[in-house]
């Protein structure tokens, strides 16, 4: 396996050393052999027949065929061009050609795959995966699975505009219908912005009468004045926490109604991108009904309101970097732009990482020099 | 608004400091808003309440999402993605964001505009725009409505291919059909040709027993010998004037029968165009039926027969520079040459203006060292 | 008409001097107009009166619309766009514009065209045509017409592939279905190479009960054991001469059952590639169903069972060179590794022989200066 640096992979705007959200983990059945494009490689998960999902390289080694065109064969996966066997580990276990010798470098790299919150998360830097780096997102856990749903959406357009999207919440009144509707009282509110080394927070608090109305029939008077909130909490790479609840009268916000949902993107290339997104709530939560009709309700929120736009901007950017365009920046940007800020300085730190273990012989007669 | 000039745009094939159709009048309505892409940008015409059509950049500087996506209030339009206003001289008035403080640089670049013969013109160019620079085309506007028809046609081909197409009639006997045939007496005919700093004539004569098909009907004796002319007159960016006449015995041309066109073309992007057409008559001119079969012959003669070589020759060129492929030049030539060299001419001189305003400062030190 | 070498087309990974496949001589009929492109340029093909097919570049040298547009006068052929009128040597001996003078330099590229085993095969290199080069494929003309199938099929993938797949028989147990099985015994064998400065070859020999199914029921005892064997023979540029037998008892494989073949690819483009193939058998030939039948199958086999996989193999390239990914190299790749490095070397001598040609003035200095 060749574990050398790509410098060419870094000059990509993905941070490479981080989880991403491979596939739904319902996506990937117990038999399949399942491909997905990810940072603009191809890569192929399957589930070993302990239920277990491991991903790797979607290419033979031999002559780059995909191996999911192949066939299972227990924990294994058989090349279909010429039968090449590779376990689990990537490692190429049986060659049916000549006297069988299995050359050194018939090794597929393969990727830690972690499943959790419902997601397969995959890790494709070349630093060490890192568990730790994984956030917590154990709320998408708490309650029955008739009380979340999951889904994925493949969009045309760069994943930072979707971030861009997710953590400016002030566009809900202007792209949306009626049901997350806050009667134009989100866009003049400047949100409470919170950032760390590794997260952007803002958070929006507002009352309004009647109840924003996907939460107003599950309140105590439908009718009439809630408080409300919002919060989206980003995490590298691609993570948006997002929450929105609603309560009447003393009731603290712990007991109103609410949902917490994960939105993820997950770069296919530079131009098109993987969207995940999870939505867990705590009423109606045991009716499945209704659940499938609030999933179907966000998804077409996305495709059909959200998503044209998006791919309008990505198209006017016509390839050019958001910043370069120099864009007009107001109070609801704030969180939007931090994101791309520090997403930007880890991506930055992460290519100098590279650049630094790629040369240190080079670098040595230089400083020597001085 | 950045006035800067953009240097790349003067390596694009284009006059920039021209006026380009871009649209028919009748294209756009009173309430919607309309896009096209004319010299590779996106460009947003509305009507204002009073009728008069305006442009701008169709690109919200915020975001970048497309204004033509949004909707109108009053003269103004409204981003669909954030609701940040623009009155139509490209001023934001409005943004509901925040303490509503509206950002210098939220201001869209607008486009002169004007609407006359028919055509709403463009001028896209860094210069002052010249209204002496868009030429008298009245003969279009002498006659009732159902005497002239006008038509857009998209084309996967450079402008310059169309001009060629039009500015050489020696083609119409071999690509064209009946109705508009001299019976092979155009070709030999080395057409009359004027040129001077802005425009291109060429003219032929001929005689033709039966007259030409489309005129024959109007002429005294349709069956008899008709003198015939055809004119072209070209004139910057690309707009073609074609007149078509047909006269019996002494009759002169001015008392015969005949038609008056305007041919233009917009480039879309390097290898795309908008292709415009008006054709004035002076016979049948109250009928609107034989207006629409008029009108309906003349498209269908430029998509159906013309169009075919037209994007074929595009393929063939790869992109290459017409005159960097060495074309066999003849005499049918001389006028599509001529119009190719003028405009090269005209690009060139604008390029080097446009160089010269770039860089007054780093010229200087140059100067002085010799 | 225009001698000078193109460099440019030297970087393109074709070997130039060499009889290419243009056309099936089923698929030019006696009066078309035939187009295809072969190695990057457009190619007009047609037969003469006398039935000799011609071929020239698909261009006129006047505006650059496709000759194949227009339309035959006896051997002749007339732009569709402005009627000048070219015969079977590119040679314009009509121009019916102005004073009918044909300037020196319309004429149109013609290229070396012969009609032989049922192809029909084109030079389109600077060097002059070479018959010699062109192998002897005489086994073809063996027999009668309905023991023979010609067919030709479009891929998306580079021709080098395409070479790949058939020189390596080993994947066919893996890839394809029963009729061909050889039930695992082709894996293990490592064939036989002899390689040639023009050539290279590979054989396998076997044994298997049942015999394989193609020929099976032709053999005398269809349930009991025989002998078989593959053989693959490369010549420039991209031909391959492939049989297979099969025989039982003490039956020389020369009494025995079996077929030959003819697999040969033209670049299209460096990603695309015209598949032609002929296969002659010695049983059945006269029962033209069975023909049909036959050639239905191994078009199936190629299009729907090797197709997939080499398009897939061309998409995870990337656009790189086989060698520059670093492939994993196995004993069954013996002969389509060498096919690869004799043609690289017969790319890479005509490349220098073309570099030499062009540039004998400036070389002589600096070597002088030596």
């Amino acid at each position: 396996m060749d574990l050398s640096i790509n410098l060419e992979e870094y000059k990509m705007a993905f941070l490479r050393n981080a989880w991403y959200v491979a596939a739904l983990a319902s996506e990937v059945g117990p038999v399949e052999l399942f491909h997905r494009k990810i940072l603009n490689t191809s890569v192929l998960i399957y589930r070993k027949q302990n239920g277990e999902a491991v991903a790797m390289r979607d290419r033979c080694p031999h002559r780059f065929a995909p191996l999911s065109m192949g066939k299972r064969d227990g924990d294994d996966v058989i090349c279909h061009y010429h039968a090449l066997r590779f376990d689990c580990t990537g490692k190429c276990t049986h060659n049916p050609h000549g006297n069988g010798h299995i050359p050194k470098a018939a090794q597929v790299e393969t990727y830690p795959l972690v499943e959790k919150y419902g997601f397969l998360w995959i890790w494709m830097g070349e630093q060490a995966a890192d568990l730790d780096l994984l956030p917590d997102y154990s709320p998408l856990d708490d309650g029955p699975p008739s009380g979340i749903g999951y889904t994925h959406m493949h969009m045309k357009a760069n994943y930072q505009l979707i971030i861009d999207n997710v953590m400016d919440l002030s566009h809900i009144d202007h792209v949306h219908g009626e049901a997350i509707s806050t009667r134009g009282q989100l866009s003049p509110i400047v949100p409470e912005v919170k950032e760390t080394e590794r997260s952007v927070f803002a958070r929006w608090d507002w009352k309004q009468t009647p109840p924003i109305f996907v939460l107003s029939h599950f309140l105590p008077k439908p009718t009439e004045e809630a408080r409300h909130f919002f919060t989206v909490e980003w995490m590298p790479p691609a993570n948006i926490q997002l929450s929105v609840g609603g309560a009447q009268g003393d009731t603290p916000f712990e007991e109103g109604v609410g949902a917490y949902d994960l939105h993820t993107t997950t770069p296919e290339t530079e131009t098109t991108t993987h969207y995940f997104f999870a939505t867990r709530r705590n009423h109606m939560v045991d009716d499945e009904d209704f659940n499938q009709m609030k999933l179907k309700a966000m998804r077409d929120a996305f495709e059909l309101e959200d998503g044209p736009i998006i791919r309008a901007d990505e198209e006017e950017m016509e390839g050019q970097e958001f910043f370069d365009l120099n864009p007009v920046l107001m109070s609801n940007d704030i969180a939007s732009v931090k994101v791309r800020r520090v997403l930007a300085r880890l991506m930055e730190a992460e290519r100098q990482q590279a650049q630094k273990q790629q040369t240190p012989a080079q670098a040595q007669p230089l400083a020597a020099a001085g």
